[in-house]
């Protein structure tokens, strides 16, 4: 069986390898999405990517994944640290998640160290760049497997 | 006279009935909207139901209500907890409005114990689940009959 | 079946309609009482009133409720947001209750805005002065309903 | 004209004389309430002494006190830390007071630094021992006879 | 010599055994004062029990306990952790005295954490059930044969 | 050379002029934008005028703003003192900017004393009304003018 | 024998009359300095008024206190909430001495509510206006009266 | 009509231009304050400049500046975060005031991002170096002119 | 059947006796063994002592501990205030274990009033000195019966 | 190449599969250690693993890591909340490190929600159990592989 | 080459030796300069002492320290806990200094704990008395001497 | 007489010279031992040094410490910030100890702004590297004579 995965990327995450190289690496958006699709495929997975700047739209992505993923894997960026909507939409959605972080959140500014919806996620890693991300599908391809048994 | 009353629901408010029955009950939001509109022609008043997930949606909705409506009954869920903008909306409006929730906010997690439009409302209610909304329906016909006078 | 329900006021509430009209309204502590009676017979219930200033005398009325009544609505006043003892009295009791203030206790001092009690109730209103006791005995009677089925 | 004030000391207070003479003097509650009556004579003023350890017996005389009086000189001892329903109460009545406490409340624990009274009061003064009754009694005539002009 | 020691039972322990039962043990506080009494005598001591839900009075008992008792054994239960009254009390009262609760404060809500009356005590102990409360009244006594010498 | 400058004003600042005259003057939003060309005209620049409620939008003009303005001056309103993401895209843009509030928000509630954003601008000016922008527009020219040596 | 009082007040008290008469009344400095010179002589005492801005010069006229008076009254204003330079010029001058506010800090801003000398008075009185400086006089003389017995 | 501005620099401001010339620029006092002389004249106006390194200097200045003048830009420096006095001599000055920092104090130590004087002010303006008091001069003239309408 | 009791003492404690004895009383750590066993042996308990300065020591002694024991009785001294390495090593233990300190910490350092492994203990005693350790037996010895039961 | 890796694990973690099998999994240290093994074989790397509960012990082995590693991997358990010593070893140390948790330590107390080394990590991932380990491994080898590029 | 020291002490240390000498010893000020003289000669350096209660004084005599001394002693007493104009003046010096505090600050009130010009300091020292000042000027011969080479 | 000197380094300051030499400078900890040794016998006085990772075995020396030295000097670098075990050794000890840190710690992070030990030191001195260590040793033998007078 292929699990299929919806990947949700956050505020400012569409500005990825145009800015600060530096904190994030000189990836696009679109190489971050490439590179998931390929991970995702080297260990027979599927995923779907997503993007947003509104908290809006990325609350309805995830109240409908369960009619089409089995999992999520989310950097929430900035809307991590202020979005209660964003917690309770994650609280309400069935599938379990990763929340995954490019940069080191504890090696940065005081308001980055707490994120909201930590507490719900079934594993959380940060500041592994976009490896962070194959990482990610490979922990959920486990719990998603172990699942099954 | 019949008043026309604003029902404002907030984020993640349509997933009534799909998740977490034993906070928030069976009933859908069509079936809140429903019960909403029946228990104001008990009254002899109308009601007309909006929800969004989107702030910005939310805070423009407030705006143009005195164009239409005599009143506001709101459940801005997560967002009552987070946005100053929702805030500053309600202090603009002319309208009085009155404050809802669900469940009792303050048997749930700590960050939903402080909601900021709170100083703003006519008066505030929770823990009642769908029958919170009639009363309020019953306590703004209240206000706006006592204002006649 | 008629159900009996006890309803409580807590401290400076004998003061009603004496002083600061403009927070409280006109009415007296007879007044409001009366107001009660009516509304609940309107839907066919029984109150019995109760005011003390003397915070022992509450925690023993609340001690002995559920020999006679099938619920409670409280409005503890001043001692809503000192008062563990009432907690623990209102903890102890089996009986569900309702806390109901008179003004918007968000949109005054500080010290008023978090009630200790407020976690134990079935729901809590504010802000709609006398008329929200009818409000609570409206939701006591759905409540009480409810659990007939 | 004479001047009727009503003087209230709080709980523990009846002690006075019988423990701890190094922080409260010598002097015992009757000695205390003749050295007020003596003082308010000299300046052709009228008192009367009132005692209570129970937070509600306090409540209730300050509740009546304009029936009888025209202003209350106040020692809440412990319940001026924690009793917002003697705030009420105060504020409710009409009457001038002024708040007095025989040692330097600043001096000792830090949870008597703060009397949720004080910002309610004329005037506030401690540390001077019984004598600061009577200093009270010639500024409680001050307020009073230039309230007349 | 036959010690004399007074123990104090402080808001909704009348209710012992009545709610509960699994925090607090099946007893009425009949049963433990019962207890009490015979824990006393098998260590040749006497003991008298005293209970209110009222501050005042429970300030009152201990104003006049060097009276006739050697000792005070207080489990103050809400009131601990928001009387300053009492701790004025107790300051003032020349006995030794032992603080005891019945289940582990640390155990429990937050507010429970902090009694201010501790650091007043001989001892404090919390926990143990009824056991508590003859643990006191050993360690009392040892406190008491020691000062003999 | 003419610069050209982005004004983004945030939340609610479409309602300008029609409520709370005494806090934020008559202007309705048009005769502020209207304003701000005029202003930039007398020196000699351009101006391009932008309101949202919603954040997602803010965060997309400020993401592409660079590739068609010179400088923005940006009024975030609300979102000022909640929204990270806003932080975030300002932070990615290599424009320099100016932080403008109509209303003094020192002399307003506590929440609005802090703005997230500050940190990052060039300069930060409230309080001065519509004048305020014209003062932003002076200052952002000086700053243009001398990267220019 | 007759005491000499030092009578300290400190910064923007030369502006006594001329502003805020709501708040402290309509006498200037010098009708204040009259005031406690003839209230000094009704009681057969002596005083001498100073007045600074400067916190140093406050400082040093209390390290010299000693060589001239019997006693120091002090209201310090503003710097009574800052200057621990102040307290630590008082900790070590070997005078008594007692704070004097002519309004009632507690009523005020929060940040008026904490006075560094406090502990160090004997005693603390504020909101009487002029009338305090006259209390304090009578209060003093009591103090050094009684030390001679 | 010519309005005269007194421009009050706090402590260290003499310093300008001879330290850290990366955060305040290489100007010196003279050079700001002949740079505001000439703002001044460009806009019709006059100013007077005051430097001191003593709060009490400055208290006085503020104490007498309404016998000169018709408004006060003040850049009170270090005081800004610690002086009441300060705040005092401010509060009872008649005159408006405009709040300036050469550097944007919000990018700095924490303990620079809050000034006890900016509730008082007309408008704040920080980080725009001397050329934030050319746009305070013309700030302060809005002011003043709209003030004869 | 004899139950078999650890009893460990922390950091600091192998010097009783030695040093402090107005907080500590006079006996040595061998002193208080000597005691814990007699006092064991009086109700058919046997014990086993351990003391050591190291947090690594101490938590490898609880790990191990229900191979050869029934219960736990610990004095974590210092410890108590620092350690979650202890806090998770009692948490894996599934001995019952009692809390004691020979002062009343709460009558000391601030520092000393919070223990970490308190909420995991069956019961805390502290301010019995030598005693509280037999106090200690008597109540795990109730414990240990009870649950034979 | 081969990579050569230091996984360290702290207190208690020896108890693994001992206890609290729901929240840490069934497998022992052994099982883990056995499972890094064959992980690190898996993708061409070595490791070495050590255990301690004492924070002397751990600091001592990260000391002298860089003589015989390339990298470390470490859960330091409940060290990583409390120890700043452990802090100052990593940070002398010159190896890049990587920070796991097997529990997801925001779903647990609030005192494992902030672990002091982070900071210093290149990742932190938590919540996955032993899984973990191995995602850590691939990371720190693309950490290592990407260094000698 | 003879280095050239200034040593300034701040308010309140004129008073040395005339009070509280189990604190700071019995040596007057002019004992403490000539002791620094003399110390300051043993090692081939010199001195200048300067000593103010003035804020203004003591920021001036640093502004124009560079002028004659080669590095700075100072013993700010209050001013180290609340002038941030100090701190200010210290910063905007180029001459190293040392931090003197004659008693031990950290045992004393906990408003002398934090001083905010010690993260300025090349070194700070306190409880040493006069001591200090000379170890103070071995010191700061050390950093000059090893600054040459 | 010669007096013995313990000096105690706490963790990681075996890696001295080894790491981060721009804070800590290039000396070994063998370096630093025999600066001690030789400054010891440059005034008459005998060290012995002492260094540990280990908490316990820190304790340890202390414990002993008072057969064998006059005094102690101890740089207990991380331990300063965590350990009240450390603490309660050194109150225990009747030496005389200074504190000393290698780097200015009030320039560092803000965990090592407070140092639990420093109360109970004579002296504290921080920042001025392996010369604070000699500069301790004159401090101690100064007060070890005095103490002899």
């Amino acid at each position: 069986m292929t699990y299929n995965v919806l990947i949700i990327n956050g505020p400012n995450l569409n500005m990825l390898g145009m800015r600060e190289p530096d904190i994030y690496g000189p990836q696009t958006l679109n190489d971050l999405n490439q590179f998931c699709i390929e991970s995702a495929e080297d260990i027979n997975m599927q995923v779907s990517c997503f993007q947003s700047n509104h908290e809006g739209e990325l609350i309805e992505k995830i109240q409908t994944a369960d009619e089409s993923f089995d999992a999520i894997i989310i950097n929430a960026a900035a809307y991590s640290h202020t979005s209660i909507a964003l917690y309770d939409a994650l609280k309400l959605c069935p599938l379990p998640f990763i929340e995954v972080h490019l940069s080191n959140i504890y090696a940065r500014d005081a308001f980055r160290h707490k994120s909201l919806i930590s507490p719900l996620a079934k594993g959380v890693l940060c500041g592994f760049g976009q490896i962070g991300y194959s990482l990610a599908l490979t922990a959920i391809k486990d719990i998603l497997v172990s699942r099954e048994d």
